[in-house]
């Protein structure tokens, strides 16, 4: 179903990495073509058998050879259900389209086993993505520490203030500010990296040819120039609902924590937090006010998902362990310390026995305590009695 | 030291409960005007030799009768050191003056075996009070459901609207809003719970007697007659830090849950939060814009206090396990129907493989999900294909 020649014509027009235009990568693109994103059948097969062996299993007539996977019943009508997903799209012309695309925006392929390749979408399992599309730097896919900066598309100026801080002293500091490129939240924190000439990752929910939406166009063309504008999906690809909620999956996956910034009650960015809580990551909510309808789905991430409160850059870098701020240690005050110096004025002195009754403290206690607190400065001494010392 | 016979007369003024003019009340009133609030070796004593024993034994000469106490060198020590404390106090006018004081605001004793006495204080242990002096209807000590609410003296706008609603809320529902009868969060609570007709309880640093901040008076004066003003403290004594340190753990002990709606980041209401998580207590902090210096002690309880994030009455119920309403299930949605609607348009109608192909589902399941999509009436089926239908 898939005319070879014509495919490795048009993957060599790539500007591949070391995968090139070797059997798997193109095997990968065309999985992006096949099969929907997080696709856990084909994610399985092409575990098993290798991208180009899992193809073939594919859009071959059903055989015995089908036996090369694991032999149960599920596995079989899995496999079945699969072929039947993945057939009408087996055309020669949308692979072909998918890689002149991306050669026309100078995107590469990036695929397991490349250097650029980011580890951690391992750890989404079956559900990883066989590829990425890139435009612009793809060694910042592996590049430490990442932060997935997230949040509502609605955003208030009060959202909006906090990201652009947040998004922009991470950066500033080396880190890579992950997110989705849409308006709010996402595009300030790309923007606020920008800003400072940090490094930034916008992961796409269609193809990395396509603005979506369109009017962050030239937002993506500095990202691309500056940062990394990334997809699992082919070019030409248009953004569906389904590929939004599956493109977070990514954002959680890439990030080493994710931060929410704002988001309504039902905001796909709770979503993006549900995958990075899934696969163990620091998730850090916002909070905001109780009144904005903007902050209360990152009160429902406080509440409900365990997300760590988080106010400033440093509480963000503590979701990833880099606390270089010692913690302040709370200092205890000595309660007799505090009795003593409440029954001290400025004005009148006191001698031993009425500090005694004023403070309900013993008179040797109390004799300790005035002879510190005069080594301290802190109280004077007359022959009338003790007073606070006037400057403190 | 204390004469009896005087302390007798002025005691017989007060309007006491059934604990009445008793020895035992006597004794613990006469505690409360030797020891500052919780003196751990005061209230030992007294749990191991009653109020009276224990005060025969704190103001006698040292003698072998100080065997009584468990024999320890350091519990010997403890004694020695706690007369030293208290000795200065014994003056029969002090307690006289006290108990005059009581009288003439219409104060009366509450000790426990009292019925009005509230067990939970007793979770504080050798630090819990040994009475309370209430004007006012001193049964709401012990009405449930009983929530703390404290926060800011510096509350902003925010804070006080938030804290009104709040404590309007739970007391039109029927609970009792216990707090420290500040300026700020604190004056905002008594006054929403006085202005649902519902019950309040004021813990006062210093005497009930005495309104601090004097611009309280008249809240005092409202609290005292449809609540209760409460202190361990007797009539007389003024407020220190101390005490207001000392009486966070009141507060906190009382309230079935304490909840903190505004605090500085080294606010007194921290204190009353770490007293409400030491005794098992739920805390509950309510967030706001961490621009907000006002917000800051908040955001603290929610990262190192563990408190529960809460935005509302309904959230606070919760703390104490009434939660009336049902936990909103979190309704999945099927994401093969999500993947099929984005593939429809509400104009073009789409054949099953051009839906198949848009939406990368197999033609069987494509079938399947058409037709209940159109049961419900979410898609139109004409003789060129399927579209949403316009009105859905």
């Amino acid at each position: 179903m898939i005319d070879d020649r014509e495919v490795v014509h048009a993957a060599s027009a790539l500007r591949a990495g070391e995968a090139g235009a070797s059997t798997e990568a193109i095997a990968r693109a065309t999985w992006s073509v096949l099969a929907e994103p997080g696709d856990g059948v084909a994610g399985s097969l092409i575990r098993e058998l290798g991208a180009a062996g899992a193809l073939e299993l594919a859009l071959d007539a059903p055989s015995p050879a089908d036996g090369r996977v694991d032999g149960s019943a599920r596995a079989h009508r899995a496999l079945a259900e699969g072929r039947a997903r993945w057939r009408p799209r087996a055309q020669t012309r949308a692979l072909v389209d998918a890689l002149h695309g991306a050669s026309q925006v100078g995107a590469r392929l990036v695929i397991p086993g490349d250097p650029d390749w980011p580890d951690s979408l391992d750890d989404l399992g079956e559900h990883a993505p066989p590829a990425l599309w890139v435009r612009g730097d793809a060694r910042l896919l592996r590049a430490t520490p990442r932060v997935a900066i997230v949040g509502a598309r609605a955003a208030t100026g009060y959202g909006e203030h906090i990201a652009a801080e947040i998004a922009g002293d991470l950066a500033a500091g080396g880190a890579t500010v992950v997110s989705g490129g849409a308006y709010g939240i996402d595009g300030v924190a790309h923007r606020a990296a920008l800003g400072v000439r940090g490094a930034t990752i916008a992961f796409l929910a269609g193809g990395v040819d396509r603005a979506y939406p369109s009017g962050h166009q030239e937002l993506f063309t500095r990202i691309a120039g500056h940062g990394a504008v990334v997809s699992e999906l082919p070019c030409g690809a248009a953004p569906t609902k389904w590929r939004f909620l599956a493109r977070n999956r990514l954002i959680a996956a890439l990030g080493q924590a994710t931060v929410v910034v704002e988001a309504g009650w039902r905001s796909g960015s709770l979503n993006t937090a549900g995958h990075a809580a899934a696969l163990g990551r620091p998730l850090g909510a916002v909070p905001g006010p109780v009144t904005s309808a903007a902050s209360a789905g990152c009160h429902r991430l406080l509440r409900e998902y365990d997300a760590r409160c988080v106010t400033c850059a440093a509480e963000v870098r503590e979701l990833w362990g880099d606390d270089t701020q010692e913690a302040s240690a709370s200092r205890r005050q000595d309660p007799d310390r505090t009795r003593l110096l409440d029954a001290l004025g400025t004005r009148t002195p006191l001698d031993v026995m009425e500090i005694c009754r004023r403070s309900g403290l013993a008179p040797d206690r109390v004799r300790a305590l005035l002879g510190l607190l005069d080594l301290e400065g802190i109280l004077t001494r007359s022959d009338a009695g003790w007073v606070r010392a006037a400057n403190r």
